[in-house]
């Protein structure tokens, strides 16, 4: 027991589970450990403990690893109040009473603190790398797809052609961004609070210096009490994996968009669908729908410790040990997604002759054709409303952009001649688009390149 | 397994992992159970199943409940895509090929609303019995509490003076409005949603009815496709804890506050708080803290499913599985958080003479001598400012509503005589109140009484 | 002003405006006159004031009204904390010096909460309105649609036959349990709160009972405290819109599919769309869009005072005045979503024969098929099998459900004979659902009658 | 009107009001004029418009501001869809048939986008100036009470003496990481997106490197299509809105209760008071309490935009719209709060004594004392048992840190002698404070000298 010797009644046994947090801390077991052999090693440093008793500390810590490890202990979850009690207690038993000294001047408030900021550091690096994974599947199916040309939609409206290598590198675009803010988050995280005590240091000489080193962390907390208090690393964390997985939902829609027999454009692999107990016939795109509907969950997780956070006192209040649960769940939820969803969409099966056929005479080029009409010299405007009264003439005659004649063009306007009816041609109309940032297959295989070496430059550093 | 025969590859194993509801739809074990039996019975009903073949189904299903009861089977999650899945793999392990009829007519999606809806509706009947027991203990607490006189607080300044008993009251209050939210839940969802099947019923001549009533349900569905769309209830289930944790994070608040050094009002109990390991002096209110806290898990957990339901196309979709866990996790929370607060309250040591003394000439009573004054004639809005006089001048003057003279009253005012310096006495200014709702004893102790009586045949009944 | 006598400076420029609720509690104008006068009536009544005082009073707030209503009278905001302090300051400069008598034994705490009370009443009225003729609308076209086949879709796959009319029919369930939400909410709102003064109610002989029944509440408040500090009601009229706002969002949803190229079932009326400033020929579904973003601001409108409220100590806190943001702005929003999407219903252009043609030979009928298999004595689960293997041989033979033949089905299972292939014909596939709640166009036209006479009923009552 | 010769029918009145964003966009004015006038210098430089046109429209757009300015000219609600078309229209207007060519190969998505970019670039630049300036006003209340001793807190329970200094320092330190979530959301916003057209640039020689630098943004997008779907930057926003708001709510926490009778530790000044319509002695805490409350609705903003970004699919989509209202109520909000309680902060008056004479003699020292007995080499765990057993005597026996003897210390534990007494003095206590990041005075000192030196430079460049 950490504490209890001015109390008259020890902690009730329904109070202690509905309290304890060893459940989840559980998870901080290592970076626990981490952080109790360099507090040790520092107080030996700065001579509040001998080299000898430091030394024994160590030893001992290290068997509570191991035995973890090799699964020969657990802590029981209805006897301590957390993990650091936990490993405390263990620590007594294997060393005797030396253990006692380990707690010198270090407080579960800092301690937890810094191990949550080293649990995040790894976990937001792991994240890095599987970004990272799913963009290079990405830049890889596009690279295949840069001639499969499909309507871009804006309103779920057909708007103006793109290709499907087009449509996936705005998402790399988006992973991209989704890296920066995870590193923001990294820098963020990324300050020792270990040495803070429960709220304002020690009259013991410390040294946070040498354990935020020992640590490997960048840098060390500047006051005490901020230190116990903050758990904005932990919500910035929150933000990063809510913007993430809703990048991830909204390709996901997508890929249930493009399933479906009405827009018949991809099959997902059956080894990624599931069937009904019902219905025979039924292939459903399960793990598109499941990562959707796991946004929710991770927004939620937002909003928990943002509620939790909201007009608390300063310092540690027990509130805080809320934080933990979200940011698991949230850690855990978004990256299984990101893996899971990268292995779906590198066994999708591309039917890329579906929209070339019936986008030959689609309205799909009225734009390009009303740029052609202000090359002519029309005001732009004016453009635009002659190109929708040819749409407008089309659809009343049952015609197309493939067989509407010049003739019934230059009926409504004069201005139109031959060059026109070429600007009616999907096939070449990527081809026609100057801009950069547009889907012109030769300035999106040159985007490839780029990314290419860009991507596998961080895998092998 | 359920399905499959139209696949070419089964269903990738981090995938089943990834999508697997077994984790947590264990939890509806004995509701599959009982469903499944209930839909067996109908089959036999309407001709469909033999009374034969009926009676192995419902045997081999009771083995099951019996087997899960004892723990000598327990399902793999890595194994299961989900709890029905689970049970009738094992019921074809118990009885063999007759197992296969069983899910005859039915689909997992109109089984797993009924699952939930009878989960939801034997736990809110759990809640509405911690909530009364809840309102037993404060009103017992109120009880003795009928003369204790404390400052009541708006913006957290002292307002008028109340009794403990009047403060504790309004939470009665706010518990019975809770109670009449489950009440709406519980109607809600009290329908079953049996022989929905997928989304359509079914050509066989499967009974809802039957079932429905089987199942101890109020009424059965109108349309099958909302049938299995539909999680409005599980919303308002979460709505309802996240009201309900509300008003238990304000009791917490206030029971944090009161026990604080400069609040010194109560005392919790040693059974129900802890210290600190670094700091031996510490005792600390971790149970209302970890309450306060938890809020923002139960209101997290109503933003996950409202988020889920966002635009969700009809009919089922895989991201409903996402429904379970947040009712699971706000259920349990909010009724632990119920059952201990209760605890902690009965526990509690009142320091009953902690204000009278302070209030004894405090402003406090202000507001009942501008009252007095417009008994006198005065109109209120003047009463009101000649009151302020007096508080701006007893600041200066470092007086108080126990020394100022009736002859310091007349230079502020000539109105004031005698009776006034009685309406400011603290001790006798509960029983001054005459308006209904207000902490007059009188009115409080036949409130009490109201309230056990009803409270009390709740219990019996 | 209605405070400040015992103040030595006054409330700073900047912190008046940063604080005053007067530019949205203006909405709550005629309510606050309502209650005044409601207020003034009881004082005469239990003779706090004089019959004649209070006909002044009466005819002042009045002449407000009228002011108010003509436009000729308007508070400045920069000048008044709220609404109340506007009406009050008006008063005197109409009436003089009894003005001044008008809020004796009233607190703005009390005022204010049995004013947002009334409002939420109005309100809630006129959204039960609004959804019964949204119901209308839908039931109407419903039976319109009573044998428009088209596919019931979970997973977005398509599953089995339904008929629009079923689908529409589902939203009618869904808009029917919003009404008894607001039903609930209708109770919950329906309890005047005047009277309970700032905290705890008055040593003045008010009574509570005659302005509740004034003003035409139900019922009036038991305990001061908690009707100050009381917001549920609130919390519950924004749940009731956040879950009646999803419903239109998937309702939404479901046009913006409708109306996809790829969809192609349904056009929205020129009324109700917008075009592009670049592209001549789009025609975008921005009603049903902006419908379901608006979800987005209804939900984060219960968050916001659900935040609010977690943890704030009782009684009445600053804070509350937070609370009248979010329920007019979910109100208004939620409302002209009803009324809108109403239009954009009835005014849709629907292609009726869209699926008929295509679902002819679609496995669509498996469930159908297996149901037969069952009919003959194969246990559902073998049935599910061998219709699997049958979608299985007919896709990978380029076949469908019309051209596969009787011999080819033999081959894959003896049992089946020429009965099954009746079983495939699309077009009599709802009459041969037998279920209760099934898309059976009789039970739905059963059904369709039914909703009408209880709509209409609602109507002229 | 910027679309419609393909329409037969208008957009119908409800419809254009539910639909307008002018109420709200009208904000984007100036962004609107800037982002029209770089496109038009662009239009030139590639040759797709004369100079003589370009001039002409230029002209016509300063026209416009100016007009827009002075009050000249508003446009109005009920006639425009967006403030893009009012603008066009009134250019029109001004200089004739030649606005036509304003919108050549721009579209209001990637205008759209821009705009808001360069607006909350702005809001941003506003924001962090404020944050500042807060930081100062803290910065110089910290250096006046260094010595101001007061209890630092744990679960609101007193645990170690610290300083008024060390704790608002503790805000700057929070204050200080809002600046570097605003420097992220910079880095991420600073990206122009015009000539992303539509979705995919445009067959015309565009040129979107010219108009990003004309705007002054760092860079400009690589994908059209994700450059009109993309609104992460603005949930970023409204994350640092949210943890920002957070903070000050922790603050105003603090002075709330700081404002207690209880606490009795500061006095907000009259300026940033109010008083009650009822109770004439009150004085209450609105500004901190309006912040605090105010935090709800900043969190429901970011709830607000993640669910509507929530699956959606690319590219823009009308619900995107729903973008701005949370964006400019978050920004306005904020900065509002920032504003307005530095100013409380500055007139605060502290009761500097009030702490000092309490916490001679109290158990907050008991961590002292510990540490003192770790230094006579007893382990740490067992003289945190020692004391705890010191503070259970001293409280059955009446007595307290400044009267409990040395004889009594020593029949507790022989270890204790003389020097012992001394670390029982609060006077001195955080002197010997001896780690990093703690409450000593000398070290608080320095810190307070860089802050000002970092935040001097700050304001001077």
């Amino acid at each position: 027991m950490l504490w209890g010797s001015r109390f008259k009644e020890k902690l009730n046994q329904t109070a202690l589970e509905f309290s304890s947090s060893l459940p989840f801390d559980i998870n901080l077991f290592e970076e626990d450990i981490l952080v109790n052999k360099a507090h040790t090693e520092m107080l030996a440093d700065v001579g509040i403990l001998s080299q000898e008793d430091a030394d024994k500390i160590v030893k001992g810590l290290n068997s509570i690893q191991s035995e973890f490890d090799e699964g020969k202990w657990k802590p029981e979850t209805e006897k301590y109040e957390d993990v650091h009690s936990a490993i405390e207690a263990r620590l007594y038993e294997l060393i005797g009473d030396v253990a006692g000294k380990l707690h010198t001047g270090k407080s579960r408030n800092d301690q937890v603190a810094t191990d949550l900021r080293l649990w995040i550091k790894k976990s937001v690096q792991q994240i890095i790398l599987s970004i990272n994974n799913f963009q290079i599947v990405l830049i890889n199916t596009a690279e295949d797809n840069l001639d499969t040309i499909m309507p871009g939609y804006t309103h779920l409206q057909r708007a103006q052609p793109v290709s499907l290598a087009f449509h996936l590198l705005a998402y790399v675009e988006m992973l991209e961004r989704d890296k920066e803010r995870f590193d923001f988050v990294l820098e963020q995280v990324d300050v020792s609070t270990l040495g803070a005590g429960s709220i304002a240091g020690s009259t013991l000489p410390i040294d946070p210096e040498f354990t935020s080193w020992k640590l490997g962390f960048k840098k060390y907390f500047s006051n005490a009490m901020d230190a116990v208090s903050d758990r904005d690393f932990a919500l910035d964390f929150l933000n990063a994996c809510t913007i993430g997985q809703i990048h991830l939902s909204r390709l996901s829609e997508e890929l249930i968009l493009w399933s479906t027999s009405e827009w018949n454009f991809i099959k997902i692999g059956d080894k990624y669908s599931t069937g009904s107990s019902l219905m025979p016939q039924k292939k459903n795109p399960d793990i598109p729908e499941l990562i959707r509907g796991k946004t929710g969950k991770v927004l939620g997780n937002y909003i928990n410790l943002a509620s939790v956070l909201k007009a608390l006192p300063l310092s540690y209040n027990r509130d805080l040990q809320e934080d933990k649960e979200p940011v698991f769940d949230s850690f855990k939820t978004y990256i299984n997604s990101l893996d899971i969803l990268k292995e779906v969409i590198s066994t999708i099966d591309i039917n890329k002759e579906r929209f070339i056929k019936e986008l030959r005479g689609d309205f799909i080029l009225s734009t390009d054709l009303t740029d052609w009409l202000v090359l002519q010299g029309i005001p732009f405007r004016d453009a635009h409303g002659i190109v929708g009264l040819v749409v407008k003439y089309a659809e009343s005659a049952g015609k197309n952009f493939t067989n509407i004649t010049l003739d019934e063009l230059k009926k409504i306007n004069p201005v139109f001649h031959e060059e026109a009816i070429e600007y009616l041609m999907i096939d070449e109309s990527l081809k026609r688009k100057k801009s950069k940032g547009s889907p012109n297959p030769e300035m999106l295989q040159s985007q490839i390149n780029n990314w290419k070496s860009m991507l596998f430059e961080f895998i092998v550093t």
